[in-house]
Order: C-alpha cells, then sequence, then structure tokens
C-alpha cells in the first residue's frame, strides 16, 4: 500500500495503522543482517510497515502506571523520554506521537534534502523516508526523579541526548535488517531543519536515518 | 553452567564459546520486553549466553574485505568502530576481543564497584557482569574514508561516542529482553575504571550496564 493511495491520511494528520508488536525475524537474525546500506529505491513503504519502524524505534511498549510515564522501546536516561522521532516525507514533515499512533505534521514541504548534509546530497538516491531524531535536551535537565548533578551541564545533557538517540537509531538498522529494508544513518542540516519544523527551546536535531527498500545491485 | 566451573577460562584469557547468531526470539517480542530492570541476583550467566551477549553488543556479522574491516552488528561514525566492550566479572576486567572471540583480562581483580557511581553502590544488588562501552575517540579522528571537518572537534568526536555507544546499549538491553534477562544502564567511576583497566591516549570508560537473572519479585 504506498502512502499516497492510503485511507489513513489526511492532510495534517496521519492515522497510523496498529504496528506489530510480536513475531517475525529474531532478534539474532536481525543482527547478522544488520548493515549501512546507502543504495535505496524511491518506492514508497507501506503504512503498516512505517508503523511498525515507528513503534520499534520509540514506541509504546507498556502502559502507564501510578508513578510511571507509559515506558518506550528505548531507555532514556532518568527515563526522560527526550527523543522525538520526525518523520520526513515527500508530503511534509511530521512528529511521531507514540501514544496516539499518529503523525502530526509540523511542515507542509519535503524537507529530506535538509535530512543530509550538503556533501552528501545528490550523492545518493533519496529515500522514500528519514527518521529524523530530535533532542530535547530540556527534558533530561527537568527530570526530578533523577539525582544527577551532570544534568545542570549542557555538556553533559547533550553528551546523554546523543546516547539515547543512539538507542532509538540501533532498533531502526536492527528493524530494517529484519524487514529487508536497507537503513543509513547521517547527519543532518540540524539548524534548518529546527527552523522548518518550528522546532523551539532546547530541541535539536541530532542525526536522520533514511530507510527504504535497498536498490536491486545493493551489495556487500 | 557457572563461569567459574567453565572449561573455557584460564587465568588470563577467556575464550568464548560460539555465539548464537541465528533463530530466538524474535525482535518485535524482544522490543516489547524492553525495559530497565535494576532487581538481579548474583547468579553467573552460563558462558554460552555471555558469548551471545557480547556478539550481540558489538560483535562481528560479517568477514573483512579487500576494503572494508569486518562488519558489526552495531554501526559506527565513519565505521570507525571506535566502541570497545570491556566485561566487569568477579575474577577480573576483560576487553572483549570479536575478531578472535576471547575475553582478554586487563585488571585481574573485581572492577564491578567502579562500574556504579558513588550514589548508586549498596542501593542494588550486584549483577555477575557488567559491561562497561569504552569510546576511543581517537579513531574517530583518524578515520580517514570519512571526510568530516567536524572530526577535529573533540566536542563533536564525543557527541559521535556517546552516540555509537548507544547504539551497542540498545542491543544489550535487546538481548536481555530476548533472553529473560534484567539489564540495567549507569553511569560508571570513569576515571577509577580507566586507571583499573590501563586505558591510554583518548580511551574513556562511558558507560556500563549490569546484566543478570532478574530477582524474583522484579517487577513493572
Amino acid at each position: 500500500m504506498p502512502t499516497s493511495a492510503s485511507p489513513f491520511v489526511a492532510d495534517d494528520v496521519i492515522l497510523l495503522p496498529p504496528p506489530l508488536t510480536s513475531g517475525g525475524r529474531s532478534l539474532a537474525d536481525a543482527l547478522a543482517a544488520r548493515r549501512t546500506t546507502r543504495d535505496l529505491v524511491a518506492t514508497d513503504l507501506p503504512m503498516p510497515l512505517l508503523s511498525s519502524l515507528l513503534w520499534a524505534a520509540n514506541g509504546v511498549n507498556r502502559p502507564a502506571t501510578q508513578f510511571h510515564a507509559a515506558g518506550r522501546t528505548s531507555a532514556s536516561a532518568g527515563n526522560s523520554q527526550e527523543i522525538e522521532v520526525y518523520v520526513l516525507l515527500a508530503r511534509g514533515g511530521y512528529r511521531y506521537d507514540p501514544v496516539a499512533g499518529r503523525l502530526d505534521r509540523k511542515a507542509p514541504r519535503d524537507l529530506r534534502e535538509l535530512g543530509l548534509t550538503m556533501g552528501q546530497r545528490g550523492v545518493e538516491t533519496r529515500a522514500p523516508v528519514q527518521i529524523l531524531l530530535v533532542a530535547d535536551t530540556s527534558r533530561l535537565s527537568h527530570s526530578s526523579p533523577f539525582k544527577d548533578p551532570g544534568l545542570s551541564d549542557p555538556t553533559i545533557t547533550l553528551a546523554y541526548a546523543h546516547f539515547d538517540a543512539g538507542l532509538v537509531a540501533q532498533s531502526i538498522y536492527l528493524f530494517a535488517a529484519a524487514n529487508g529494508l536497507a537503513a543509513w544513518l547521517h547527519n543532518c542540516d540540524r539548524e534548518g531543519l529546527r527552523e522548518a519544523l518550528k522546532l523551539v527551546g532546547d530541541e535539536r536535531p541530532l542525526y536522520s536515518i533514511s530507510v527504504g527498500y535497498p536498490a536491486p545491485h545493493a551489495g556487500a
């Protein structure tokens, strides 16, 4: 099902179909197949596959309790859940809402070029999807149950944010490996994306990950 | 098989049995079960399970070619492979050699207390194993095929190292979830471990992950 023909699509909101949260290829098989593949084709990902990819990246895997926010597939320092997942599609830039299972459009235009840096643009086939990892470091410094004196030091909070983004990114790589997709992690135009997505305060784009079907010749 | 009775054990070297690189619980099931569990029991991990855990973390998943080093289960910036995995056991601190499939002892004493920070010590049951993630940032700045001007900036190389350590850590969390183990990621005594493990140059301990069997009452 190409995304452009999906019944789930409206202009400003994409309601995601339920992700697959069990079954499929084994973790060990995914680890064995994990690799970076830059040669992607432009074919859209079916919406159920995209939904499952986003859930794997940073979805809700257990409900909220009296004392804790809903649990996530990826850990975060002090459970601050400071990594936000954005999705860059031809039709716009969207923020993933893992609780509601939907994408909210933050920019009505194709931002995938900003998901690459100058030297990378035009070199590689454009992926149909980029997963952009955005850190809101203010959540780290306001994470009250987590009594870590380092959290008042911006160098340390930024290091934590990078680490926590890595946790999310590995799940994306493994999901791609488990589902026959190609994935490639790259730097992005951080300032350009911050402006285009109207990010505010301490929200910073860190890295973007191109995901799509591999080109037929994509080799070792 | 408790590690203390393993036939693979010598004083300075532990030859690891082959890791399981296929089959087992699905990636989706592992993601659904992913969580932090601090309540661990002291029971040793069987050596084959430890070997598979280390392979999942940062093992070799494809052989070296004419142009590339052996591939790894975790990506790294510019394929610099700058994250080293150390294992802290009661009998010493070891460096994981993912190519040879062995552990080389770097310190002949129990360093698990240094794998925790002051506020954490004594609060939690001691895990039988800690996986310590060490970054050698010099490999990032010397990663010649990777023409990233940021790699001469220590702030950027440290951010990359934290990100790449996150990639490794997520595989450890997922391996634990897939194999009924508890995992808990924490800060460590970076200077103390650097000295005890005789790390040199740009080698820095970043985080340590306690892994073991969950306590019977370990809950939500």
